[in-house]
């Protein structure tokens, strides 16, 4: 079973067609992936705020919906790693409403070193957090 | 020349680590688009509101990002469709900060017959507006 | 005790302050009050979408600060009706991280008849409902 | 004349009423008083950024609305001080559309000492800035 966060829609994310307006798509995607971390072991605040040993930063994302959400819909994001690569790596994020697929999300992260803003190789302890939970993309 | 919508990024849409948050980069594509339909000739409210001939919903974007953006920016949003469906259309917008790339979108929307809520033929109207400005993909 | 609303803020929520931004305290304190109207036997769904007997427009809110929330913090929105007029009532939020009180909110919200959106008298059921917890504001 | 700021309502700034989502407006405002402070001069990127001489943090916001912006609507915000204390100052910005009110929204901001992160008085500066354009509240 793959982790699985669960938001519920509030009303001011939701747009004049009634739906999940397009942009907070991308806002859940970013808490369930935080969530995720946290399950992981990591602590959010330390790793987003540059204290922890490596940061992340976003360089892709590809979003997919097949049906929308509405407002007061509970979203279920099951997240799951699809690729490990030297500097990077990818999760990819479903989202359902009662069971129904909403959106697919696949978001490539490039794992930062915070003193140096570069790129850096994944750390071991990140690697092998996520290693056991990779997934055919 | 293509379409140019500009944004300023403004204090509320930036995130901690000093960049615009990576989901209202959507917010902007998303309003970059509603500009270049107005310029085309279609009148937004009517459009987006289930008045005019069509809707459209989107069903897929991909975005990447090769540096950010940051509070205060001027953001270039240059917009330029890059197919033409039968149902659908997929609108490419590029965006720079002072002439260096920051994010490249490509969307996928389908039009929407407001009444029945399905996807339609694309309304002659327009096709014949977005296809002079058409280009490679 | 009031009723509760809980909040955990999200990355996206905060600013480069690495506090909440201040607009997303008005969406906090939205949130609250449609979980509050939950609470009392209300389908949100119903009422918010104009379906029910009532829909409420917000038409003063103020809020005040007396300490930032930040990344990650839980938030306790604790919400109690404040005064009953004939077409208005008024919601007091208290929200507090670890008991330390950081947002007071006083919103007033006008009852609204959905077919001729105006004001209208307060209706029974919803009055009976918040009679109960009405508290000195 | 006051100073004018204006914003056209994006899309995704709507709610299912078809209005502009109340905490919006506390955006808008925000942007408001950023544009007003570089029209007296202050870089906002050096002032936001705490490499200015001060920073500001908002304490209290009362808002209120006489009537909705919609969809596409121009909004025109003028900004006014309407106080100015020791450690803090008051804007007022009424938004008008179409030269019809909307909002009215009173913000108190304490000045901080970037360093110490606690209030300090307001830098003659800044005072010097805002008194010739005050107002009676």
């Amino acid at each position: 079973m793959p982790f699985t966060h669960t938001v519920r829609v509030r009303y001011g994310e939701c747009d004049l067609q009634g739906v999940v307006f397009n942009a907070n798509w991308l806002a859940f995607v970013d808490d369930a992936m935080t969530e995720y971390l946290r399950h992981l072991g990591f602590d959010p605040t330390e790793t987003w705020l540059g204290h922890g040993p490596f940061d992340v930063m976003l360089v892709d994302a590809h979003l997919t919906w097949s049906a929308p959400a509405r407002f007061d819909d509970t979203i279920e994001l099951a997240v799951v790693p699809t690729r490990l690569g030297t500097t990077s790596f990818v999760l990819t994020t479903t989202a359902t409403v009662e069971g129904r697929p909403t959106c697919t999300t696949v978001v490539t992260y490039v794992v930062i070193d915070p003193a140096e803003q570069r790129p850096r190789p994944l750390p071991e302890v990140l690697r092998d957090a996520l290693t056991p939970d990779l997934a055919a993309g």
